[in-house]
């Protein structure tokens, strides 16, 4: 199996993951110890770089601790001419519980793959 | 006006430009003389990597000649923590005139800005 079918098929997995509400699940076993994540903005609450598998397992706790998802749909991967890259497109619908704003929200996560794990994932935001 | 500003600005016009049916007016408008454009694969008639506005000129005007766009649409831009980078999201309805064949096709698109224009773009394909 070459570096890119083994980058596909761990794209496909989270994508997987993802789709069936198991994100924390994709964390735990498709990540890295040493993942770097890495948000467009960040907050008080979440630098936009955190690195670390607990930093990062937090981030998501948290973040669906304080949201409340109605409909989440992740499509992908995305795969180019890098080995060790793919795409995801996200759509979601959530509230914040704390504002009790709902939104509609797309991002494009860019993930970095090395042997075979997620090394590095990039979130990009939809422009208004 | 911060590098982030104009690079979303680059992506925003690249957006509507493709939404509008205008593909090689934001060719000519937005890509800078030495672009570098990246493909998952090549075939004969299009290598995968391909260097300047000539060449890509050529491969858009190519693809157009080649292909009955039926539906298309440009999501984006998404933007990240990097300055120089954004991704849009591409959704086509499409008949390769040569085949007859009819396909639906999603990329995601992957720009890099240097200077106020767009210096490489690199496609990622959904993967089945």
């Amino acid at each position: 199996m070459s570096s890119s079918d083994n980058t596909s098929e761990i794209g496909k997995k989270l994508v997987a993951l993802c789709n069936s509400g198991k994100g924390l699940e994709a964390v735990d076993t498709l990540y890295d110890e040493k993942i770097v994540s890495i948000e467009a903005q960040g907050s008080d609450e979440l630098p936009a770089r955190m690195e670390g598998i607990r930093a990062i397992r937090g981030k998501n706790t948290w973040w669906y601790d304080n949201h409340e998802v109605h409909a989440s749909k992740a499509t992908g991967p995305f795969c180019g001419h890098r080995d060790d890259q793919f795409a995801v497109h996200f759509e979601m619908d959530v509230t914040e519980k704390a504002s009790g704003q709902r939104h509609q929200m797309a991002e494009v996560g860019l993930y970095t793959v090395r042997a075979g794990k997620v090394v590095q994932e990039e979130f990009l935001y939809l422009q208004g």
